[in-house]
Formats: C-alpha cells, sequence, structure tokens
C-alpha cells in the first residue's frame, strides 16, 4: 500500500523531506471561504501566518481577496514587499518596534492601503497615543475565552483603560479577538458553542468600550479555523481572520472541520530504514521537518503525524489518511512510524529503503514554517 | 528581579525573538570536551547538527578539531564548503541521492579528507557495493539499545548479511551507535551505566562482524551527550560524536549531565503582555522560535523552557535558571510564562511591554535550528 504511493511520488525526484501542496485543494479551500464570508456579508482578512509565502498570497488574491492578516512585523513587511496594502497585524504592538511599524504604516498609506495594530492595555495604548501622526488603525484585543492575549470581556474597569490611554484623538477601529479556544474542542457542536459564545462577549465588550468614549461604530473581528468552518452563516460580526484553514492538517480532522479531502499539505518523506521485528519504519522527516506539535491518542500513544495514500495522477488528492500508520516519535532529523502487527506486512510490501511516504502533519502552519519551499504537485517549487 | 535582566539586555535593542549564544561558555564546553578526548585517546568528531553555523564551526578549528559529523547531506554539503573535509554523515543512507553523496566524497577526497557513510541493513550494503569507485568510509549503525535505526547489536545473523552485502571489496571501517537512550534517564550513574552497556555490546557486535569477514580492525564511534558529558574517561571506544554539549540546555541539565553554567544559548524574548490576575506573562516567542520541545513537570504541568536572569555585563553568564518562571504554553508567535501566586508581583516589578526576557529552551538543538542567525553577546550578528 505504500510502496504505490511512492511509485506515484517517484517523478518528483525527492531525495529529502518535502512539503507537497495540493494546489487544486487549496484554491477550493479559499474559495470556500471566501464565498461563506461573502454570503454573510463579513470582511474575509484571512491569516497569512500559515503559508507565509507570496505565491500562496496570490491564491488568495485570484479570489479577490485584498485584506489580509499577519502575525510578525516581519510577516507584514514580506507582504507589503509582494504588493499587498491592506494588512493587519494581529499580534500585540511591541513599543520597542514602533519606529519599524510607523514606517510600515506610512508606507502602506502612501499605497492607499492601511495597516492595522493590536493593543490590550491601557500602557500600550498610551503609547500609541504619544506618537504623532500615527497612521493605523487600532484593534483593542480581547479575551473572549482562550486566556492567552486580551482585555477580558468582561472587565469594563480595564476596557475603559484603554479608551481613555488612546485618548481622543485616537478612536479604536474595532474590537478582536483570537477564538483559540475552539481547538480544545473536540466536537463541531461544541465549536460552534464556544464561537457563539465568543460573538455575545464581543458585543458586551463593545457595549462597555462605546460607554467609555471609544465612539458608536466599533467593528468586531473574529478569527480561528475550527469555528470559521463550521459556522455555516457568520451572524453579528464584521470581519473573519482563519488562517490554517488554508491547507489544513490533522488537528482540523480531529476537530471535525474538515474532511480528509480538505488536507493540502503533507510532507513527503525518504524511507530510510525499516524494522520488521519492531514493525516500524524509520523515515528521513523529523522534528525539523514537522514540529514537534502532536495529537494524545485516546489509548496514551503521542502521535505527530500520519502517513497517507495518494491516488493516481495525484497523489494527495483523495488518499486516505491511515490512522493505523502514525508517527510516534520524532528526532531532530528522523521520525519513526510504528505499524499495527497484523498491518506491517501488508503495508510494507515491497517498500524499500529510498522509497518516499506522504506524512499528514499535526498543524501544518508550524511544519509549513519550517521549510524555505513547498512543491507543487506537478513538481514546480513554490518559494517562500 | 526580570526587569533588571532586561536592562542587561537592553543594549542589544532586540524587538524580535533572538538566539543569544554565550561564546566565553560554548568555547569553554568545546575545550572541556576536546581535552577529555585527548586524555582518553579518542577522536572527537563532533556533532554540528546542534549549531549548524561556519563561525560556530571555526570555534572548534581552533581547539584542533578536524573530524566532525553532521545528520545530514545537505549539512554536509554547507560545512564541505566551509573548508571541513573529514565528515561523517551519521544519517542512515538513502540510495536515492547516491549521486550526490558520491561526488561529494570524491570532492572531500580530491581536498586530501574523506566522507562517512552510515548504513544498517544488507539492501543498503548491496547498494554500495554495487557503486563503483565511491571513496567512502563506511560505517554500520548498530542499535545498542536506544531502538531508533541501527543492526540490533544480538543480531548476528543480521549482522553478517551487512558484511556480505559489502562484499569483499568493501571493508567497514566500523561501528557507529547513536546511545540516544541516555536521554531518557535522569540520573547521571544510570547514564554511565547505558553508556558501559553500549560499550559492551559494541564489542560483542564487533566480535560478530570480524567472525562474518568484516576485518580485524573496526572502529568503534559512540556519540550522545549525556553519557560524553559524564563519563570521566573513555574506554573501548575510539571516537566520540557529542553535539548538543556546545550550547547544552534545560534538558541536559535535568538529565544532570552539565551545570547551569554551561547553558550557552538562550532565547530573548520580548514582553508583549502582562496579566497579573492570571499571574502570566505573555512574550513573543512561540513553536517557531523555541520548538514545542517539553519537559513534563513532576506535577504534571508541561515546561517548553525557563526564563533566566543576567549578570552585569554578561547577560548570559551566570545568571540562574528560574525554575519558578516556566513558559507553560506555546503558540506559533506566542509564548504564555506562568508565575507562582506568591512570586508574580517581585518578579515583574518594573517590568513593561516590550521589556525581553530570557527563555533557556528545552532542547537547543531544535530552537537553534529554528533561527536563521545567532546575536553574540556584544550584539554581534552570527550568520548560519
Amino acid at each position: 500500500m505504500l510502496k504505490s504511493t511512492s511509485n506515484l511520488l517517484r517523478p518528483l525526484g525527492l531525495t529529502r523531506p518535502t512539503v507537497v501542496i495540493d494546489e487544486p485543494r487549496a484554491r477550493a479551500n479559499i474559495r470556500r471561504m471566501a464565498a461563506k464570508a461573502r454570503t454573510s456579508n463579513v470582511v474575509f482578512r484571512p491569516h497569512f501566518k500559515t503559508h507565509q509565502c507570496a505565491e500562496i498570497g496570490q491564491w488568495f488574491a485570484d479570489e479577490g481577496i485584498s485584506e489580509i492578516t499577519v502575525s510578525s512585523l516581519e510577516m507584514a513587511q514580506y507582504f507589503a514587499g509582494h504588493g499587498w496594502t491592506d494588512i493587519t497585524l494581529a499580534f500585540l504592538l511591541n513599543p520597542v518596534a514602533l519606529p519599524q511599524i510607523r514606517d510600515l504604516a506610512r508606507d502602506l498609506e502612501a499605497r492607499g492601503g492601511r495597516l492595522g495594530v493590536t493593543i490590550d492595555s491601557a500602557a500600550a495604548a498610551r503609547t500609541l497615543a504619544a506618537c504623532d501622526s500615527f497612521p493605523a488603525r487600532v484593534w483593542i484585543k480581547i479575551d473572549t475565552g482562550y486566556g492567552r492575549t486580551g482585555v477580558g470581556w468582561n472587565e469594563p474597569e480595564e476596557l475603559a483603560a484603554v479608551v481613555h490611554g488612546l485618548g481622543p484623538h485616537h478612536l479604536p477601529a474595532g474590537l478582536l479577538t483570537h477564538t483559540g479556544n475552539t481547538y480544545a474542542a473536540r466536537a463541531p457542536q461544541r465549536v460552534i458553542g464556544l464561537h457563539e459564545d465568543a460573538v455575545a462577549r464581543l458585543h458586551h465588550a463593545r457595549a462597555d468600550l462605546t460607554a467609555a468614549g471609544a465612539g458608536p461604530d466599533l467593528l468586531l473581528s473574529l478569527g480561528d479555523t475550527p469555528s470559521c468552518s463550521l459556522v455555516s452563516r457568520f451572524r453579528g460580526i464584521d470581519e473573519i481572520r482563519p488562517g490554517n484553514f488554508v491547507f489544513n492538517d490533522l488537528m482540523q480532522w480531529e476537530i471535525g472541520s474538515c474532511e480528509s479531502s480538505d488536507l493540502a499539505a503533507a510532507v513527503a518523506c525518504p524511507v530510510v530504514g525499516l524494522y520488521p521485528q519492531r514493525r516500524q519504519i524509520v523515515i528521513h522527516g523529523g522534528a525539523v521537518h514537522l514540529s514537534k506539535e502532536s495529537l494524545l491518542r485516546d489509548d496514551g500513544v503521542r502521535v505527530f503525524g500520519l502517513l497517507g495514500t495518494g491516488s493516481p495522477g495525484k497523489p494527495l488528492a483523495t488518499g486516505a489518511i491511515l490512522r493505523q500508520a502514525p508517527v510516534t516519535s520524532l528526532s531532530q532529523e528522523h521520525g519513526i512510524v510504528t505499524l499495527a502487527a497484523d498491518n506491517y506486512e501488508s503495508m510494507t510490501a515491497g517498500l524499500e529503503i529510498g522509497d518516499v511516504v506522504l506524512v499528514w502533519p499535526i498543524h501544518s502552519c508550524l511544519t509549513c514554517d519550517l521549510h524555505q519551499e513547498f512543491l507543487n504537485l506537478d513538481g514546480r517549487r513554490i518559494e517562500r
């Protein structure tokens, strides 16, 4: 079974771990999310941290997207250099980087665009207020339950302090939340429930901010792939910012927010060792190629990826995800795949060292970040 | 307490997560291991996967080291391009990459050096034997208990099959093992015991290989930082290949194979949020800067790094490791530091967003691999 996938991948001539992107699947994922945003009348501002790649950015532009999200100043600068002019930096403002952020904001404004920045404290608000001529939209980050960053949605005094810190000359653009708590919800209905809670909490916080003088037209921006994938129509918000959905991964599949056929990024890994006695395959594909992100299986086994199968002509498309072929250990360059006792022989029949297996990653954002380039299914390089 | 370290780091002007290397400590780590190898009369062939950096390679050359280990063809090519000519590729041979490996082997030979390659199967041996004019030393990888790759030390038939696969014209150079099982031993005496077992098992396997016709002069090469750091004098082996020891990290400290003052690579991370109510600091320093490597604390908390303190003039040197300030959660760009209830106020006194904290990584090899450059304590960039 693994041998036939290796044969399908052979034309790519791979000698080392390589991210393979299924462009038609990724484009379909983009198109579906864009259509849902249009139907719901919300701005679709995808998070580009997943791919961090100008060429893949173009696939979004092809669907009419012109507003994007990034999570670092360097990413904002990279995409600004590739023609994007409406960029939200959805990572808390670092005052030490203010000169570079201001330069970027001015550059985008001069090109008819705008930079968005994110704050969650009165201290950051005062820093911005003290800054003359800073042409950026200011988003107030709200913690709607994830517990990472943001002013608590139910902390009216903290919210008011941020508004007062900004002062009367710097009205915020809106409230921004990352509902990352949906990742811990391993059932679609629970994800949707957390999303609805978050929307209600944003409304609650908006009322408090407006009461504190932030103006009546505050926008609401929300982002996370599980809820954006599962909610059938967005209500009560103005903007969505999912990122991971473009490739999806085993975590999304586990959550139930995508089908196996929506996974669009895998890592092709050469087989370097076969160990029938312990029913293991060792692959060139370690922590520096997959990341050490893992999922804990019900039986207590930690899984770092699952092998997959291809289908003729399109190794990634319509291939199955093999639950029975997990990557159970990763060191720097090695991965160990442990097969079930009754599966080893049939799955590895004909398999030789130098053959290539497909590994579906747990978290595609972290996996893709580890690679300088991707490969298209036709073997063409996609530079980052 | 954290504020004073931030003040020490201020001259570096950091606005994003940056690996800071304490060169004097790293050079001392190299010097100590080199001296022990000399005293023990073994070849010191350090593993360069930890730093993957030509300039840091020079610190080894300064101690008289001319033989090195790498874990990928790309790493071998990189260091060959920086003047190294005696390189062991301690990663199982991928037959598909044989043309490139042969080119490299010929290049090194032409420069008076040599490439070492590693195999652990009769199939790989036959592939090499079929290859005319391949000027490489062949190492047979032995599994002495780690269970990742290698022919089992107590599998005489498998060992003989590798020798017969190589044929009479390709005598192996020796036996090579990675005693990675020492990482799971969290006590020095246990590490030393595993090392002694491994040496004895190498001798056992060598006898079987010699009996199978591999020649009488097989060398024994062993590598892993815990045992190479803890064994006071090497006996019964010909070569050591540790890598991690140059920087060490929290895992080595946990094992007991280094002192806190031997840690030479930390990540300086900007503070982006302060949350007294939940006693947490949020830093710009996530999975893409630290790696998701973790240690499980006795109380069940998973730790992704520990904050540290600096000392005047030398922020890294002699600074303490703060067990009470663990990084307890990582997402792509964010890290969450959770402080104990009675520590938050004193530790964060004066701390502001934009300040910089030092994070000691769990596994320095994986952390360093994520960065394109390091910073010296004097603020000088070390390119990779």
